[in-house]
């Protein structure tokens, strides 16, 4: 099954091929389950294990994997060469890749690695350098696929415009069950189930939840709790169709809300409009970080806050839906139209134990960001 | 919320200390998000980013993470030392690390180091390397932790046994939705949802869903299809229980049975029941592959078989819940009492687009293992 047309994978990598000739690169390896599904669909969680698509420059493409990647390369991309490498006390496959990249004609080039990403540990890396730093010169190219995903396509636009519909469904199937005495496993369940009976997929990572002190908590961990008659809920959630991902971020107020939550939620939001404000073009991923770090600052929040207050997102795999760039501090990169970026502003005041977040994703275009979400960004009481 | 006792803590900590010492190891360098879970309880995604565990040899232990880690690990662990480094343009958290093992006198130390996860990305490794190579000895120490968390304690047994309940569970929920016209997604959200909704947690992976053809597929994509009024559907899923997996496999007939189903299903038993056989005390992981592997073989299955035909589970992580050791070809590791392990038949006969699986999780003993599921082994018709 094919997400997109044939012309759509033609276009993307006729863009990554011209970015390997700015850069003189005679090919590239890809270790990222999300270069590879970008470039070709192939879709799967293979890369748990060693696995590599090999790109020359002229476009020809061979993916080298498991037996049990084989059927699913060939069900869910466009590629055709697909080589196996099996499993046995003595397997080589990077042995297997260098067989693969001689027979390309790659000897002596100057091929791109992508090095920082999870489909390569750091002992496939090693084997990488030691099998391969003689054969051919390698080269750090782990942002560039990531940097041309950044910006998409209009058809990559619609799949993040359903995922985003998907996490609104999700929240309002969780609303009605946010209550006092409620268990945070039938909330989880409905949001999660939502977008899966609707046809989503999973998200890149589990979606957070947490109430009452964990709602300071901004990852998953195991077990659930019941809600007391006055308690706070952190919710990270994303909506995801064919693996592109639209993340929401939500503390809803059970009960009586404390000044401190409205104090806070006044400040998340006004952080959120002034994010906004700055995610335009012409303008930096640090940028938009300051413009969220001078409105914590101006309200005494700063040793409050995280160090990141966002991310692009796109189709991503585990272990996490974060894809760069990140809105951090000093990041040069520059926003530009069509790129889908989640904004969350997060205030964890640990002396009152006091949770506020506020967080959605956004298109942006020539001007200002368009909201990806029909939810209202007021605070919200169950 | 911390899901063992810390006795139980400290009985692990003890074996790791005893092992590092057979090791000569000074300390170690953990980056597997799976081993800090097992001795510390550290729950997390957060190794979707650079952090490091570090253990001496006298037991201390300090975590180095980011800083939306640092609420997570106390509130989720036994840890207390826990530094954090900061994102910005010019972030050197290895730069970090080292400083950190300097202050625990490390300088010149022999350091056991966890190279082959997916908590440790090649670029990172990289980086662990050059910083840290000339001051200390690092060695390969990345099977160490897995090889003990293989011998589950009884304490982890009844986790692995309510994820099992889960998983049956899970199963329970979704035949009734397995009929001709039925969707997929509506069978996916029931499985996930019914685990979630009982408290369990997200799967390391995704479940694996498919039928037509896609049943002879054995990793998660994208898009979900309808089922014909005669179809295949392949299911691959886990129950989890504080991150403890136990994991199932089925392919579900809608309709009638092809003679080809049936025969599959009659080479899959017979070659779960030579696996069961195996599964003891006195043989390696390598030998059961090869029970498995002479079924096949005398039915004239080889070519449709997989190169593994399972692996250990336990408290796992993303990408994926494989665990080592695993069944392959030539494993040397040997059967213990107490491990808690997968074995899968899958059978892909592309030739006549037929599958057949049948897997479920064990419970070695001193002699025959126990299955943890109350499922039957009969071909399953929906």
């Amino acid at each position: 099954m094919l997400h997109f047309g044939r012309d759509e994978f033609e276009a993307r990598r006729d863009r990554l091929i011209l970015e390997m000739g700015e850069q003189k690169l005679d090919a590239m390896l890809l270790f990222a389950q999300d270069s590879m599904y970008w470039l070709t669909g192939y879709d799967s969680f293979g890369f748990c294990f060693f696995q590599c698509l090999v790109v020359k420059a002229d476009g020809e493409m061979r993916l080298l994997t498991r037996s049990a990647d084989l059927r699913q390369a060939r069900h869910t991309s466009i590629l055709d060469a697909i080589a196996v490498w099996r499993d046995r006390g003595s397997a080589e496959p990077v042995i297997e890749l260098r067989d693969m990249l001689d027979e390309m004609g790659l000897l002596g080039a100057r091929i791109g690695v992508e090095w920082a990403t999870h489909g390569l540990t750091a002992a496939n890396g090693q084997q990488v350098e030691e099998r391969l730093g003689s054969f051919a010169t390698l080269k750090d190219a782990s942002s560039l696929i990531p940097l041309l995903r950044a910006v998409k396509s209009p058809a990559e636009i619609d799949m993040v415009r359903e995922a985003a519909r998907l996490a609104d469904d999700a929240f309002d199937a969780a609303l009605p069950l946010i209550r006092p005495g409620a268990d945070e496993a039938d909330i989880l369940a409905a949001m999660q189930g939502e977008i899966l009976r609707e046809g989503g997929d999973y998200p890149a990572n589990p979606f957070i939840i947490g109430s009452g002190r964990d709602a300071l908590l901004c990852r998953y961990k195991s077990g659930r709790r019941e809600l007391d008659e006055n308690d706070q809920l952190t919710l990270e959630w994303a909506g995801v169709k064919a693996q592109y991902h639209a993340a929401l971020m939500r503390t809803v107020i059970v009960g009586r809300p404390s000044d401190r939550h409205l104090e806070l939620h006044a400040a998340a939001r006004e952080a959120l409009q002034a994010v906004e404000a700055t995610m335009q073009p012409g303008n930096s991923f640090g940028d938009v970080f300051d413009a969220h770090a001078a409105v914590m600052e101006a309200h005494e929040l700063a040793r409050h806050r995280l160090s990141a207050c966002g991310y692009s997102l796109g189709a991503r795999y585990a272990p996490s839906w974060m894809d760069m760039p990140m809105f951090y501090s000093g990041n040069p990169v520059l926003i530009e139209p069509g790129m889908t970026l989640f904004a969350h502003m997060i205030i964890m005041d640990s002396d009152s134990e006091t949770a506020m977040t506020l967080g959605r994703t956004y298109l942006t275009t020539t001007a200002e960001p368009e909201p990806l979400s029909r939810l209202p960004l007021d605070l919200t009481l169950a």
